[in-house]
């Protein structure tokens, strides 16, 4: 069982978070024992957990694009067909892909030494033979935007900014910016290539891929990664001298790659129509086994609607699994989605996605209609009791809910401890021993109780205030 | 400042310490008192650390036989002369030369996915295409050895035993016997290769490499080291049917590589023939840089022996530091020291050696003769204001000095505090940042102290009891 706050704790954080101002609505005890229910069954999961672990083992990692995405997709429906799901299905759609074939770092001179590196994804490949030249190190993607052309000119650019640990990710947000940019101010400006310290957090020689920009399946210039005590190992170097280092990138690149999104349902009775969304996404990077991101947040939303479809007897509404494709080179699982249920968001009545590792959830934010607040303050009270703070109506949604969201879908965002999460990410050591099962099982309880209650309820979380109302009552 | 232990605590462990049931013998109060100055100077050591910093920075890894080895060797004789040492010397010798060129080692079925893995030194080349087979995997090296023929031949062995993380190493002494066995007793039976669970202690992708067998440059088949998330990934995939995996080994080996040790010296005075041996090895394995193995111990050493060198007065012996050559690969260093000075055995006085990271000293050992162990006894004395416990006279020495110690050269082991060693030892992730600054000059302060007392006392460490005596009064 889950660890549960004592009650005096409750009381004193329902009384001073501002987000617990407004009252509760009211929750039928039927409901709210079943969700009770299905928290307790949450904490011997084996579902959601063998679901990852099997994902991660039997496909490994799942490139999107690639043929181990399709395995992993053709992998989903066996399993979710398996486990009793309605409606499986795989809704395809076609993406520029982009592989690594082979890549390499080493310092020439002052001293011959290779470098743990890693392409980002999107990175242009080099001629055959590499490039080298000296290098130029700078602080940030600013100083190397603001920095004159004669200095970068025939260089290889060096941004050594680091990644801040965050619990929210917020550091994240910031240390990708380099890794977004680098290649394209390094080569407006005539540089050969781009390195980056690694966005990872860890202190390994581990560097993390990821991402330069979402325009197509090869960015500006070559770009790579070297990990945090490479990136201090230049850095030394640099303090004593000059530095030539050579950059070799190899690349496989098309146009039209197979990807996908699959779907699974469990069907609800007279609201069947209306959609309550759980969300994450299938494709992985190639580095690791993509185990945090985001087998896990699969294994989270699978494991919480099974837990719900095989209840004596099913809610009212409809909650879809979406095994998103292709998150991680531009969200194109979710412009897909968009393109094909652009027609029935109105029916889209609540979403959430699981796309932040397996770590505790320790918040709880909505992004409801300001009449539909109530609902969003019974949904904490209910979830308090697992660790979760109330929060803000200012919930983003996630990565792939986000166009969703923007399109006025309510979503609420689970926000996990992500502190360690950028450890593992987007590195070869994201792999299955990295998940803590009793963690992860939190997060199970947390989807599988909103989501039953949202389903069952019937409640709108679009609800606004009456005209003349001040919304606040 | 060192943390100093508290008086009462220092008369408790004295009072309950076996070894601590001898008298000491007394110390002339000015050479305790240059003992002590030393200690306070060693709290702030640039030099030692400084050392290791630029030669893991400006040489890198110095793989035994290698270009970057006979760098390093240069490197230190220029650094050494600079430091002011005297008689700075390369003693050359040659060595057979075994170097990775390239490994991959991936599952074909079920789901092909690549491993991370490390060849290990001394591998045998698969042919160029590489090797195919289905894995057959044991719990141990006496599995392997005790399974039939037909189990094994023509297929790959996987051996999956873990390593005990230990403070004394001792988890590693078990870990690496299928390091060592594996491609010899694989091969006896006809397996194509040998892959081994990394003998490293670290939960990260980052497999540990080290020799297989010191009978030449290559051994007996081909062998691999997988990172313990791999061996897990390996045995999850063995529990659900057969699985069939790839291995590519490339390497090059060469049968007269050039090797050394490079000694420096602190001159004594009146006692100057008679030397106290101080050494640690200048070679690493090939992935990280050899911050912890071994250019720590170098740091640790030179750092002492400049301090000694510094004072006011030299002391009366010679202090002879040794960066021995070619260690990782057989110990060719030390075997080459032993030839070259086999005559001379009888002037070194006193040895040690610094091989085991940068970790604090917890004990000091000794391996004295019976009647000299009141000496011992005052130098654990001196020693344990920094935390570094009496322990016995049944020192082993280290590796390089083993030789010697065997020769009945006295030796003197301050025992590291080893608990994370292996998860950095021979891996890509032994770099300069993993050495904690005020635990390597706690190092350096007890290198210093017991050398400079050893050699300004002039005590006879072989020292036997007279005959007709108890050897104890």
């Amino acid at each position: 069982m889950f660890k549960p706050l004592g009650s005096a704790v409750l009381a004193t954080v329902l009384l001073t978070s501002g987000a617990a101002a407004q009252e509760a609505a009211e929750l039928d005890p039927k409901i709210e024992a079943t969700a009770q229910l299905l928290i307790e069954q949450a904490s011997s999961d084996a579902i959601g957990l063998k679901f990852v672990e099997d994902l991660t083992t039997e496909v490994g990692q799942r490139l999107a694009g690639s043929e181990s995405e399709a395995r992993a997709r053709d992998w989903s429906v066996t399993e979710l067909t398996e486990l009793g799901f309605d409606e499986v299905r795989i809704e395809a759609f076609e993406i520029p892909f982009w592989s690594r074939k082979s890549e390499s770092v080493a310092v020439l001179s002052p001293a011959p030494q290779s470098l743990v590196a890693t392409a980002l994804g999107g990175s242009a490949a080099t001629p055959t033979n590499g490039v080298a030249g000296e290098v130029v190190r700078f602080e940030s993607l600013a100083d190397l935007q603001a920095a004159p052309i004669s200095k970068v000119d025939g260089k290889i650019v060096f941004i050594d900014e680091e990644t801040i640990a965050t619990m929210d990710g917020s550091g994240y947000g910031m240390g990708v910016r380099k890794r977004s940019g680098c290649a394209q101010a390094a080569s407006d400006k005539g540089a050969l290539a781009c390195l980056i310290r690694s966005v990872g957090t860890q202190p390994h020689r581990m560097p993390h891929t990821g991402i330069m920009a979402r325009d197509g399946a090869e960015g500006a210039g070559p770009a790579a990664a070297i990990s945090g005590p490479d990136a201090d190992q230049l850095t030394r170097l640099l303090a004593r001298g000059p530095v030539t280092v050579s950059v070799n990138i190899q690349t496989e690149i098309k146009t039209n790659a197979p990807s996908g999104n699959v779907i699974a349902e469990v069907t609800g009775t007279d609201l069947k129509d209306e959609i309550i969304l759980l969300g994450c996404h299938l494709d992985s990077w190639d580095l690791g086994t993509g185990a945090l991101d985001d087998g896990a947040g699969c294994g989270i939303v699978v494991g919480a609607a099974k837990l719900i479809a095989d209840l004596p007897e099913r809610p009212r509404r409809t909650i879809r699994v979406v095994l998103y494709g292709a998150e991680e080179v531009g969200l194109f699982g979710a412009t897909a989605y968009a393109r094909e249920h652009g027609d029935n968001l109105d029916k889209h009545v609540l979403a959430s996605e699981s796309d932040f590792g397996a770590g505790p959830i320790w918040r709880f934010q909505t992004r409801f209609g300001e009449a539909a607040l109530p609902y969003a303050r019974t949904l904490q009270r209910v979830l308090m009791p697992l660790g979760v703070t109330p929060d803000d109506n200012r919930a983003f949604g996630g990565p792939d809910i986000g166009i969703l969201a923007r399109s006025g879908v309510p979503v609420v965002t689970p926000g996990q401890n992500g502190i360690d999460y950028f450890d593992y990410h987007h590195t070869p050591d994201d792999t299955f021993d990295k998940i803590d099962p009793e963690e992860f099982r939190q997060n199970v309880a947390v989807y599988a109780a909103f989501a039953y209650i949202a389903a069952d309820t019937g409640w709108d979380f679009r609800k606004q205030p009456e005209p003349g109302s001040t919304g606040t009552e």
